[in-house]
């Protein structure tokens, strides 16, 4: 990976066993499985391995060159500092940009909404204000879905946004403003037209307005056009299911399904334009990661977000603890001392949120992680950062924040799928890329998620889960840069609604799961 | 409420207006809504406000008899300190059990299992180790409820028990015990009928060992018939979607598929028989409240409590922070000093998880609350622990933890309904009761639900979601006693499968929701 590396990776299925000898001469003394680490020369005692260029451990004994390098054999080095990083003034920054010429003339079709996003699918999202509401909003998306739908044949799905927040939280403490803010933004996300479909119950403590007040959103009541007369403005229809004017179950799904209707209407009537390519908001995430995802994936994945920064469009990377090792790299990448300021202000809340729980940032890495090769989380975020390319960092987005800037974004987010899933789709991300060494069956209701494998073997198996398989990098009959630019095509492909992901085809969806550091009550 | 109390609550649909006389010669000084308190008698600044016997605030002026006494005029107490509580040797408990008389003869019809438990239901619980794979789990689950339940006449149903935790947590933190001893009891819950089917990624933080073996259920492969010969007995069939025998979705799908079949063969063999109503396990909860839970339907509530206990079934009631504020009244009926320090320890852990995340139990009220007549904490609590009715506290469970001796049970929770209702189901709960002033459709999919009214007017309005009226013990037409024995009945009824809920009759439930403390990654 780096020419200082003292151990490589086993890319042959199955492994290699002991008195393995390789092309450079070098003798296995002991099987080691695929995806996991061998000793390129010997390897002292206290010494740093390095991969990627960088220490990810030191050895607790003498490793002699051909032997495996696994957890059980090194020790996990100390986060690095946050204080006496050179924040710079962004200058170093401001000239990798000038080496990466714009990338001119690609488009997609896309849904143009009034607030200037862009949608790549036409969905109607039913908010709900808390979980109280769940069954009465399920059943009504269900009969909407069966009932009315086909006389909208240009609305794609019906999503009922269900969560947990809402009640029974404490609603006023410092925190809650990130369980908050995400349900804002998330029923802003550009896939739902600018259209704000609002069900609450009524006496919770997340009251409509105040979800909606978050941002500025004006709240009129069933019925009501709202601003725009009808158009696609930002407006929102609430229904509260403990309004005296409801008599019954019933009663209450007929309010939702009339207000659907209203919504169906208005998106029916879009159809999709041709957009550039910087419409796109791409949020990139791994999950199941294994040694290969540091080596194939990631790396395509860095690639293709470097031609869509180039093409002016917006990347999303996160997952605070798979950066936190790499906080330096980040750093001499931000775009000004601000953003800077702002990496060290998200590793630093992370770091004391995992301390108030008592956990670090090593909380993160997983069994299969360990079976995957991957021996700590440095190794590990090592291989993680580098979805995010070579481009300047230009904004960082707290957890839930909506896109503010153009370019690559730092979205500060937990590293566990189906929050940064959620909170990227807060961020305003109207595309997902997600790479998978273990394999996963991840995908989400409201935004096409792309899934990427890291191994020829899981894109044979996992034939109608996997979109991408960057394995061929591994197998040397694919290219980073071929593989990258492949991905770039899909997700034009996937934006323009020609090509359904296979999360999509399948009708699979994880469930939105908010971050909340606040207490429940 | 109370001989002692200095306010009253206006019963009257849409309030009292200013002027109103009433019997005792009392003139309402202004207009008072439904549910609200009026002053007695001239309440002095600084001087408490007494309800249910209890000071639940200081009054912040004068205030004259007759006038509103609403939060706008009162401060809240402080929290009583937890240290100098008596807590005595149990004797007054034991002397209190003495005075009820056991409660003889009453049955139901249940599905007894191999652990000695008893089922109200005969439902195939789809147990999942991690988020990752709730899309596959969701349409393998609809494809055995519209491919095969059929041929299982005598299985109720088929549910994904979807949940958030499993990965991307620090699994390892002091509290992660918490999520992973509630899930692990879960799938342990009498309804389930002591078989364990396990849908697992592969590279998840919860491996199945880990969640099985909290209680020391043997895990077997698929296929496998486990301990019990293919009988009832406690064993785990175990899926895990990484399986290399895997190729493609379908094949994921087609093993559920095949296991589910062989575990609703087993279930669908059962048959319900006469039981004691000894062998109930029934959570009460309150959610929605308003001024009337604390005179109708928790009273109610509290008297079927006392009811189940004098017949030997167990009680849970939970809600910390709604119990807060009554923690003498609570230690003075546990059954021994261990009892009452199980209590006191759960409340100092409480108020230090609030604490530290910048709240305190006075986070719990919600404008709903309010707006019905509940002026802060003390008031709610008040109201809200008389549904553990009068007998002593027999053992306290920690959150999550499983049911261990009959009688009355404080399972500490927090007071969310979703995640009290998740850890009630944990404990072994197998008939929920609900109290609501307010209204919620509430629902649960793996235990019935049967929900009380505290107000006729929202019995009336919401005539198919409400199962019990409680509000007509404030129109006069029904007492206490009258309304605690209806409910007993209809749980009986509930129970034995012979009378369904409004939740199942609409097919409304809410989502499982964890109580995780600890950090997520």
């Amino acid at each position: 990976m780096h020419e200082s590396d003292n151990v490589a990776i086993v890319a042959n299925d199955g492994g290699l066993p002991a008195g393995t000898e390789l092309t450079a001469g070098l003798v296995l003394s002991e099987f080691a499985p695929q995806g996991h680490k061998l000793a390129l020369l010997e390897i002292g005692e206290e010494s740093p391995i390095i991969r990627y260029g960088v220490c990810i451990g030191y050895a607790l004994k003498n490793l002699v060159a051909g032997s495996w390098v696994h957890e059980g054999v090194m020790r996990t080095p100390a986060a690095p500092a946050l204080d006496g990083l050179d924040i710079g003034s962004g200058a170093p920054a401001t000239a990798q940009q000038a080496k990466a010429p714009p990338l001119e003339g690609y488009t997609f079709l896309g849904y143009r909404n009034a607030d200037g996003t862009v949608g790549t699918r036409n969905i109607l999202g039913v908010t709900t204000t808390v979980q109280c509401v769940a069954g009465v909003v399920d059943h009504a998306v269900r009969r909407i879905k069966s009932e009315m739908l086909r006389r909208f044949p240009n609305v794609d799905d019906v999503v009922a946004l269900d969560h947990s927040y809402g009640c029974g939280v404490a609603i006023d403490a410092p925190d809650a403003v990130v369980p908050i803010r995400t349900l804002h933004n998330i029923s802003r996300n550009p896939n739902f037209g600018g259209e704000v479909l609002v069900v609450s119950l009524g006496c919770e403590k997340l009251q409509p307005e105040r979800l909606l007040s978050f941002g500025g959103i004006p709240v009129v009541g069933p019925g009501a056009a709202g601003p725009g007369g009808g158009g696609l403005g930002e407006h929102a229809d609430v229904i509260r299911l403990q309004d005296p004017a409801h008599h019954g179950f019933e009663s209450m799904v007929h309010s939702i399904m009339s207000a659907a209707e209203r919504t169906l209407t208005r998106l029916d009537a879009r159809r999709r334009e041709l957009v550039p390519v910087s419409e796109l908001v791409v949020g990139v995430q791994c999950g199941g990661s294994d040694a290969f995802s540091g080596v194939t994936a990631n790396p395509a994945v860095g690639y293709c977000t470097d031609l869509l920064v180039r093409a002016g469009a917006s990347v999303l990377f996160s997952e605070v603890t798979e950066v936190r090792d790499g906080i330096a790299l980040l750093v001499s990448r931000a775009a000004s001392a601000s953003v800077a300021q702002s990496l060290l202000r998200e590793m630093a809340w992370y770091d004391a949120y995992l301390a108030r729980g008592g956990a670090d940032r090593s909380a993160n890495t997983t069994p299969g992680n360990k079976r995957g090769g991957l021996s700590n989380i440095v190794e590990k975020a090592m291989g993680s950062i580098v979805k995010s390319g070579s481009t300047p960092i230009v904004d960082v987005l707290p957890p839930g924040e909506r896109l503010r800037q153009r370019g690559l974004n730092f979205a500060a987010t937990p590293a566990s799928d189906f929050i940064c899933g959620t909170l990227q789709v807060a961020a305003g991300m109207n595309l997902h890329v997600f790479t998978t060494g273990r394999g996963t069956p991840y995908g989400l209701a409201c935004v096409p998620v792309v899934k990427v494998a890291t191994r020829s073997e899981l894109a044979r198996r996992w034939h109608d889960l996997m979109d991408i398989n960057a394995g061929t990098i591994a197998d040397a009959s694919a290219s980073i840069e071929e593989v990258g630019w492949e991905l770039f095509r899909c997700l034009l492909d996937v934006a323009s609604g020609t090509r359904r992901t296979c999360a999509e085809r399948l009708g699979l969806h994880n469930a939105l799961t908010l971050f909340n550091p606040a207490p429940v009550t």
